[in-house]
């Protein structure tokens, strides 16, 4: 018998998670990772300058470093990355479900940012930052067609990517269904919203919001849409223009965090 | 008789300026500036296949096109510049004098945003598509040490360059003098303000605001600290983390807008 499509997909995708590894590279992303108690690492390629400035996170980390020449930087990252003279072998955090990360903290409104096909890792990763900042439980996106957890993330993410949950599930709608069973309302950003952002806010004050938003130019899936409980605009002074992602996750989550 | 310091700058940056031309790239960059009425343009490098999808721009724009066999792309980009077969070559904009620009529009808060010696064109780029969402009146910089109008920089502001008055100024301290003398309130955003944004915007309903940001690591210098009004924190969920400066800027205009 065969198996069907989706379960041929999952068990590649575990598969290919397994043996995943990842490189970060630069002094800031590469000494969050080494502190990081729950971060796996492999390997650690660094120069002698590199060294000295990740000071005691190298000792702390357990490690063994292998310290290299400047001029034959070995490790296999893309050309141009601007490394520092460090670079870290990691697994892919394992952040765990939806129902052990979305549950919220005391004491305000639990907030949560679903990504549907951003590729661009200069946007997930700044999207990370400022999920951090405003206290969301997590960014979720689907495995597939997200940017992946790479060294270029990780940089822009300047350190979020250690501390803030990034959830990567196999289908983007269940995940946003179980969200609504656990009491989000799913707000979709879309510049074609018939209601304005702070309007949707307002009908739902100090409950659980999801922010679902997707890449720039082909927007969320339909499905996505579909799945929304609400698609809102954030209000602009003009017809011109649009928000980088990034920004307009910055906005909403500033927005979403103060009601 | 030598002249003093700041003459010989000034004169300085008034022959660059006259002598500069820009490199744009990318079929929209390129679109919206064949399209802009006062943009000076003085070559046109395109391959077939991007001559077709500029399609009436090109010869709205009166400018003949070179058109160019894609393996031989003639025209002199930063290597990995997605240029999409279309580069155009223009001069930089004029976009006046502070007092022209910065009066406001009838019915809203005039907007401004400041940046002080942020050099990153993708950060630039992604505040001008913020300040145009907004209806900021203009991005105020200073000539040297910000991030210079380069075909990078346009194609992250996603057409807001050709729109979104961006002025490059010899003193950034004199402008912003010049700013509050014309009736705006100049708030600086920094994480150790010893206020919130909403606070400090709370003291000024309606009036003229300044939104005053410095580059990530640095922040703004000592000198425009001092020229503020009031130096206020977005306010955020926990102790880690901060904002891009963008997602600074996007989250200030936002708030600011509103009130």
């Amino acid at each position: 018998m065969q198996k069907p499509k989706w379960v041929v997909d999952k068990e590649r995708d575990k598969r290919a998670a397994a043996a995943e590894t990842v490189w970060l590279f630069g002094i800031h992303a590469v000494r969050d990772a080494l502190l990081n108690p729950v971060r796996i690492r492999l390997r650690l390629v660094v120069t002698r300058n590199a060294l000295d400035r990740l000071g005691e996170a190298v000792p702390a980390s357990g490690l063994e470093p292998e310290v290299v020449n400047p001029r034959k930087f070995t490790a296999p990252l893309d050309p141009g990355s601007v490394h520092q003279g460090a670079a870290l072998e990691v697994k892919p955090l394992n952040w765990g479900s939806i129902d052990d990360r979305c549950i919220g903290a005391e004491g305000r409104r639990p907030l949560v940012v679903v990504l549907d096909r951003v590729s661009d890792p200069h946007n997930v990763g700044a999207v990370l930052r400022s999920a951090e900042v405003f206290g969301a439980c997590a960014v979720i996106a689907p495995t597939r067609h997200s940017a992946p957890e790479t060294g270029a993330l990780a940089k822009t993410a300047s350190g979020a990517l250690e501390r803030q949950p990034y959830l990567r599930v196999t289908n983007l709608s269940d995940a946003m269904q179980r969200l609504r069973a656990m009491g989000y309302t799913l707000i979709g950003l879309d510049g074609t919203g018939a209601v304005t952002l702070d309007a949707a806010l307002a009908q739902v004050p100090g409950r659980a919001v999801a922010l679902v938003l997707g890449a720039e130019g082909p927007g969320m899936r339909e499905k996505t849409i579909a799945t929304c409980d609400v698609v809102a605009r954030i209000d602009a002074a003009g017809d011109f223009g649009s928000l980088n992602v990034s920004n307009a996750a910055a906005v909403a989550l500033y927005a979403a965090s103060r009601g």
